[in-house]
């Protein structure tokens, strides 16, 4: 009868550790959206927008290696490879030192690994995930990085920095070799079932989301996801919304709410996976913030006790120094809550996983 | 033998209802504190800012019943009854019905209460939680429904609105025949113990924090706390840093820097004394952005891999429609986690406390 007490003190204990190890991991990147960028889409969408689904909430700080603002190759290579890093550097240390990066670390523990990004492939964020390079601008040399990340699933654009090259070499063969299916177009991959694909379905960057993107971004996702699910370890996967930055640096508010409800409903689609998986956690955060976005009254008058509807404002071009929130959903989502270093977001995942690098 | 399983399977529900009800609660208002001016502050302290002590942070709506922008009254009113109200309205819902606000109902519940202020307790944020008119000017009005909220301790400015009054009365008089202790100094209020007392010690507002205020708002805090805390059945009280608003108004980062340094400090106390009571939930949000805060570079170059350093910069002299964030600590705290309305920030501690109306 003793079972008894133990299976009863059993099930206290495994509730009082609710931080379990999720299976899959999925990283959603808004690039460029800050807390108020969050802040006008929730407020646009009126009560339906999937960031009001998360349970958890974080805050982290987003500072270069040198205490300045950072660019999205020191953002994203932070969160990638758990340190801080020179504006301009992808998966290299301030010394310019390449370091094991999270996709590497999960296929080191036999899981599947993917990116879904709306832009090159080469670009900064994406980069930071798959190559090691100490400038960002080296799309060839990270090019050739990808080919050899062994990520399993490769989507987004840039072709012609694989197929055009100085070098005159054509990394589509060579990723061919290395057992990649390539696709150049979305139809041929969403009826596919490869095991390891790049799919690369733009010259550079895709389409913006008001011109004709579609519904590239959630269903690009969810078809990896369906893909990556197979791998009985679970999967590590990485999302990025990334024209909201481009939106923000160009000011263009209209263009910015079309990226943000793209992003959300790719949010959505995501969190209903995980949420009927059960075994997945969900971080959704962002490299820093562009355009300095804020909503202001329509018309400013200091001696209204009213202030009426609010309009979109910017106060640069460039990125903002503020905090950025982290949304967290699912097994581990707790671990997220508080403000920390954007670096962190990298040794939670670890501990999470109980992943050694 | 089967009672070792039920304890078994108590203790496992125990663990599982995490959620206890804290003694005392204290609801801290940064008034005008958006987002970003907690990023200012974080990134200003460099890892010394009490904001990052807390263990949770949600996320609030503040629009008013009409959905526009809120002002100080219709955002106070939101926390302290339960409902949206209009623009200039405080304690009263959007019909300008007067409502049950969270100090009667800690009253009735026998509970201690108190405010404290840097402003005039006639200003609409404490109006909000002590008096029900339809208009955050009716300052004379006001003062009258403060000296008949009976609560136990009140500590702000606002002489002239009890003592040189149209209608001729002294409410402190008044308020005296009430069993009020009348206070207009400091120093005599930190030196007595009395159980129930009006601390006013400015003829409208107190000075500005980086102008004579002192430690006034982190020392009033922390005595009203400890003359609170000697009812045996808790607390609730409300502290509002409520200076940073207008030092936003008036765009004046060196200002917010200090009001924020003031309220930080504030936290900190309030946070070292929840944490050594371990039955105390601190609350700290905001019930608007003021002043559009952003924090853009130094210098603006698009073409450059490079951001350098922050700078303070302003969209507007007046109110924005972002959503604030939610900090909390202590019993409870994972209730104030996720993204919800302002108003519903009244029934999460309805809840918690477990009170009827």
């Amino acid at each position: 009868m003793k079972r008894l007490l133990i299976v009863g003190l059993m099930l206290a204990a495994s509730f009082a550790n609710a931080q379990k190890s999720p299976k899959n991991i999925i990283l959603m990147i808004g690039d460029g959206m800050g807390y108020n960028t969050v802040s006008l889409r929730i407020l646009e969408a009126n009560g339906t927008s999937n960031f009001e689904r998360f349970t958890h909430i974080g805050s982290i700080k987003t500072y270069n290696s040198d205490g300045g603002i950072t660019d999205s190759a020191a953002g994203g290579t932070a969160f990638a490879i758990g340190e801080k890093t020179k504006d301009g550097v992808v998966g290299m240390d301030a010394n310019l030192q390449p370091k094991t990066n999270l996709m590497e670390v999960a296929q080191k523990n036999k899981q599947a690994t993917g990116i879904v990004v709306t832009c090159a492939l080469t670009h900064a964020t994406p980069a930071s995930f798959s190559a090691h390079q100490p400038k960002r601008k080296m799309a060839e040399e990270i090019a050739n990085d990808i080919i050899n990340s062994n990520i399993d699933l490769l989507v987004g654009g840039g072709i012609k920095h694989f197929t055009k090259r100085k070098d005159g070499r054509n990394l589509f063969d060579e990723a061919k070799t290395k057992g990649y299916n390539v696709f150049t177009d979305t139809t041929s991959y969403f009826s596919a079932t490869p095991q390891k694909a790049m799919v690369l379905v733009a010259d550079e960057h895709l389409k913006a989301a008001d011109k004709e993107r579609g519904n590239f971004l959630p269903r690009a996702t969810m078809k990896t996801i369906e893909l990556l699910r197979d791998n009985k370890k679970g999967f590590f996967m990485m999302v990025e919304g990334s024209q909201i930055d481009w939106a923000a640096h160009g000011n263009d508010a209209n263009q910015i709410k079309a990226e943000m409800a793209d992003f959300d409903k790719t949010i959505g689609a995501v969190l209903d996976f995980a949420q009927k998986d059960g075994n997945t956690l969900v971080i959704v955060l962002a490299d820093h913030d562009t355009g300095g976005l804020t909503l202001p009254p329509t018309e400013v008058n200091n001696l209204s006790e009213e202030y009426g509807s609010y309009v979109v404002k910017f106060s640069t071009g460039a990125h903002c120094g503020t905090l950025i929130p982290v949304f967290a959903y699912g097994p581990g989502a707790e671990k997220f809550q508080g403000i920390y270093q954007n670096s962190d977001v990298f040794h939670k995942i670890m501990q999470l996983k109980k992943w050694g690098k």
